[in-house]
């Protein structure tokens, strides 16, 4: 049977103890349905404030889902035995901005001032969208969901700044509306929509070429939906320039324990046994 | 005209220029009626990334809506020239966890590395209770709604820590729904509630003897609902014990620009004139 496959029906502490053992180093779309899947960034503790900051002030790009001690490589609040420096499958290391590396273990690099970020993505409210019957384009296409870099800006914190990059969804008027009521549902993984229909109200020029992914059809009578997008606290930190960080690859994220529709709802349950 | 009437037609802007002036140093219960009013905590920069855990680990009783540069006493994320030495009411200081003074005005006192902090209350939820035609017993009898210590630990973070603390409404079954219902809408304003029905269950021996605030009747057929209580972060800095702290003095709260339905719905819209 094809890992994969076999991940697909499996818990995600299960998925990331292959993970953890170099077994599975793929992206992690499809599988770990309906837990919530996090994007990560590893700072220093000296820009730890000023990043929790930047997440507060941006809640729709940054939904900080997680945070860890100074230092300590677990993160008991969203799951049982999360260990940072393993449990993802392909890790990126920044250095005052720029990328030096991708690996796949970041054991030998973690440091004692080291702070964990893990942030909502849109796997959470995708997963969702599908179970309700709405058809994603991208993902029907085997593609990248299209991303742009917007006019809108973030609220600075610190050294952190840049404008917000929005994922794009072209969908009838219909499944728009029925997205916005369910991503509603979703507010640590991007919740509702910043905007929909006229592109050039957000500063993209061109829908069809998007800055990061790849395009994808429009439809007539289909309106392009636009949501705050993860890349957008990448594209803070790369501005920051601190002088390290380590980020999870695109595409291959950190699978908690998290319910996606519980978190950010309250109290975060995570699913025991 | 009596000065809180007048007050309560007023914008949050004009409400704090009066409090800024120490026209008006009262509780701020039912104005600024549909924007968000926050308690509030003051903490020294070496705090503040912990405290941004423990806010972060407890979203339902530490709903964070605004937190500011360290040093800067303006709160640009929250409102128009917000200045938080001289617009709220009474202030109360603590030193190493003991309630030491109570002020109307903290310039005198205030520091270069003050982080403050502004947490969502149950004001916003209330008022929107109240406009859906649900009556809330505390209000009607003019009393201060009454507060619970449980059994349920909050999700410690350095040193913070601590049970969490409920406020409770005895409702109808039919409104308890519908309050749920609505709460929904106010992740930051404590949300939905923690619990409804037997208070032993979280650890509450009598619930005709609030551990703060009065009682209040419970008639025939109504339930007894909790929702996460803002005393909650108060016990858990008492339990830190930090050097200094100050805290807005209980129902005299900061009043935001902010709409109480929009926080936390993603990025926060500030209502400009």
């Amino acid at each position: 049977m094809d890992l994969r496959k076999k991940l697909r029906q499996s818990s995600p502490e299960v998925i990331r103890q292959a993970i953890r053992r170099r077994e599975f180093t793929g992206d992690t779309a499809g599988l770990g349905g309906g837990y919530l899947q996090g994007n990560l960034a590893i700072l220093p503790a000296e820009y730890a404030t000023d990043f929790l900051r930047f997440c507060q002030r941006n809640p729709k790009p940054c939904p900080l889902v997680g945070v860890s001690e100074t230092g300590d490589p677990y993160l008991a609040t969203l799951g049982h035995d999360i260990d940072i420096r393993t449990d993802v499958p392909q890790y990126k290391i920044f250095e005052n901005g720029s990328l030096i590396n991708q690996v796949e273990d970041i054991t030998d690099l973690w440091r004692d001032d080291f702070v964990t970020f893990v942030l909502g993505c849109s796997f959470s409210f995708e997963d969702a969208l599908m179970a309700e019957g709405i058809a994603l384009r991208h993902i029907d296409q085997n593609k990248t969901v299209p991303m742009f870099r917007t006019n809108i800006p973030t609220v600075p914190a610190g050294p952190f700044s840049g404008e917000i990059v929005v994922s794009m969804r072209a969908l009838s008027v219909e499944n728009a509306i029925r997205a916005i009521e369910i991503t509603s549902r979703f507010p640590q993984a991007h919740g509702t929509p910043l905007h929909f229909g006229d592109p050039a109200m957000i500063g993209i020029e061109d829908v069809n070429k998007p800055d990061f992914g790849d395009p994808t059809d429009i439809k007539d009578g289909e309106v392009c939906v636009f949501w705050a997008c993860g890349v957008t606290p990448q594209v803070a930190i790369t501005n920051a320039k601190p002088s390290i960080c380590i980020t999870h690859a695109p595409g291959h994220m950190l699978i908690t324990d998290i319910r996606g529709a519980d978190a950010g709802r309250g109290q975060i349950n995570i699913q025991s046994d």
